[in-house]
């Protein structure tokens, strides 16, 4: 259960829910459902029991627990579990320690409210195990009071960065602890593939049922998003023969296309073979402006492969810091072969790389031509010992998603290009 | 309602929810609820119950109109209408103009494997209104056949760019397009602040209510994230004038953090200053990877202001690039107000823009010392008739936090530079 009407209003995309159910399902946990509800008293309290509903054994809240007067859920669940809250007086005591830290960082800051917060934000349901404080507001363990049913009810902060630590922490305490010992991991294989649509590999699928594979044995879900199509199965155990038969057709028929079988993305992907190779690379992007590298420069470590990148917006910066002569812009257009080519040739020599990737296309919704659509794309890689690679593709949609799907299309042309190299 | 265990399973950040929130938001109508729920027949029409339990005049899904066996939601729809699927040949025929658009770029697709794709996605809850295909899925809207309650269903597609569209269409449509009518749109205003914790905040909620600010008639949502707090008021029209006297209590307060009071983004509010002085922009980023360069690239016309990026991820980029003195990093380290501000000064020049902003920090996990642990950055400015600006922060959490923070720390340093300029 998500809480915050910031969320439910669309104005803050919820992060917590799918890394919870990551979590759990790692842990050999099946996530029912997830209801992102607002902060009002009676929809709080109706959500938790729609969840119940689901036959959970156990739900998890995130959110609510700040100091302003919207922040409901730890009085919400007492009221769910029969519990009321009452101050823990310790627990004040070691949330003043936290909240102590805020003060430094702002020394002009109000003392009386900070005290205020630390008592709102030390009351704890009657008997909650309670879950110490990442930032400043503590967590709990919250089970049914005698005499009520309902499953228990873990409930952690909204900002990831205190949810994300103290549900490592909730998992180690009982009740929780005890609870997921008794859980199953599932197997899960997730297949990676590139440039087919969905319908082919939906085909594939009832081809493959037709030839006596029971896929209602297996749990097979597709997902196309930015022109990759993945593959999830999940199974039990004693399934693992009838996966490695459809593991076997999905190969059979698509071997130059699946890139991936141990659920690493393109990034990862291109991050080994740039680690194998001991290169390092560069990127020169138009208009993706800066995604590529901010991409592979997510992983902690990406100093020991990534150099730098140009992100040259305007043609005079593909110019000045490329070193793309003028003339192959006027020639071809930026958004060409052969300036793309320049570009990762240009990235690779300034920012001293051993490879690089390029990227320039026309994101929208204006800049476009009959001959060039907005969405046209061209993407140029350079490794060692070969010459200049270029691609182009069509995108659709919008400018968004231009963007998007073409920092997704030069992160596999650098990995077709180091693979080949 | 959205649908597919790919959200569920956390293994893709579902966007539609929030997106429909917000459509229905400044049409006036307020979203219960949103239910993330798995693939499975049973799971689907349970779920479509609980949301029909919240009282509510009308139920969206989005995903599961797709070619795959795990795509269901048409159907399941259909059941709870009480409507069974027909095949609408007109529709068919419409939709198979949508899927030669794909055949073409894919050469060697399989024909029959289309048809049949075709066939499935053509098929309607009898007496439902089919909304026209933007991909190759057209939506529905399925209100509940004679004889049975419940509200309206929109069925909407998964991805993004073919739901919006779609959308806009769906609610020019009836009966959606009556039932929208008759809702009347709510006050909604947005306060954005930076530099205070929320403890503070509270604290001044808390009192305005006692000098008489009766907050129960303003549904007040406070909002923390990357350093800014973001205040959300809706009221009723007759609520203005109790709302002017909140917002006059924060505008004395928090005078020199406020920075928005129409929904800005701080982005945006930088676009506003460049774009009213007349001036261009370059970023020389660090820690932030490209990512300040790709905010301020997201919206459509950014050419006229940003002339580009250079991502100096390793500090021989920043001097080669950059034209950093390699004795300035030698002598205060890569991640100081020297070497900000050297930065900043090399983008401006480098790539020929009026102004820059530069963020060079520690994201860690590794990299921190006593002196300048992991979360310090330094952020450079340079605006024309100045000399350049540097700031420091200190952010706490992980790398992908830090990062994050930064990249809203360096549009405020823009920001303020360019304010005071």
């Amino acid at each position: 259960m998500v809480t915050g009407t910031e969320v439910l209003a669309g104005r803050v995309t919820d992060r917590n829910g799918p890394w919870v159910s990551q979590q759990f399902a790692e842990l050999g946990v099946e996530t029912a459902g997830i209801v992102q509800v607002g902060d009002r008293r009676e929809d709080l309290l109706q959500a938790l029991g729609q969840v119940e509903a689901w036959g959970v054994d156990l739900i998890v809240t995130t959110g609510g627990l700040g100091p302003t007067a919207d922040d409901l859920t730890m009085e919400v669940v007492g009221d769910y579990a029969g519990r009321r809250l009452e101050l823990d007086p310790e627990l004040e005591g070691r949330v003043w320690k936290r909240v102590e830290l805020v003060r430094d960082r702002f020394p002009d800051i109000d003392v009386e409210s900070l005290k205020l917060t630390t008592r709102k934000q030390s009351l704890q349901p009657l008997g909650a195990v309670p879950l110490e404080p990442i930032g400043t507001a503590p967590g709990s363990i919250v089970r049914p009071a005698d005499g009520r049913s309902g499953p228990p009810v873990v409930v952690l902060p909204g900002p990831p960065r205190e949810l994300q630590p103290m549900w490592h922490a909730a998992v180690a305490t009982e009740p929780l602890a005890g609870l997921l010992a008794s859980a199953v991991p599932f197997e899960e294989r997730m297949l990676r593939l590139i440039g087919l649509p969905e319908s082919d590999l939906a085909a594939t699928l009832r081809e493959a049922e037709v030839g006596g594979i029971d896929l209602d044995r297996l749990e097979v879900t597709t997902c196309m998003r930015s022109g990759e199509i993945e593959i999830v199965t999940r199974f039990d155990v004693e399934d693992a023969p009838l996966y490695a038969r459809l593991d076997e057709a999905i190969r059979a028929k698509y071997a130059s296309r699946l890139y991936s079988d141990d659920g690493a993305s393109v990034e990862e992907v291109v991050r080994r073979e740039l680690v194998a190779k001991g290169w390092t690379v560069a990127f020169a992007e138009s208009c993706t402006g800066g995604l590529v590298a901010a991409k592979m420069i997510e992983p902690a470590g990406a100093s020991d492969y990534v150099r730098g990148a140009v992100v040259a917006y305007d043609n005079a910066v593909k110019v000045s810091a490329l070193g793309v002569p003028a003339e192959l812009i006027e020639a071809h257009g930026a958004v060409s072969s052969e300036v793309a080519a320049a570009m990762a040739v240009g990235a690779a020599e300034r920012l001293g790389a051993d490879c690089a990737v390029s990227v320039t296309g026309i994101a929208g919704p204006g800049g476009g031509s009959e001959e060039k659509p907005v969405g046209t794309v061209w993407f140029g890689a350079v490794v060692p010992g070969h010459k200049p690679f270029t691609r182009e593709i069509w995108i659709p949609g919008d400018r968004g998603a231009v963007r998007e799907r073409a920092v997704v299309g030069a992160l596999h042309v650098l990995r077709t290009s180091l693979q080949q190299a």
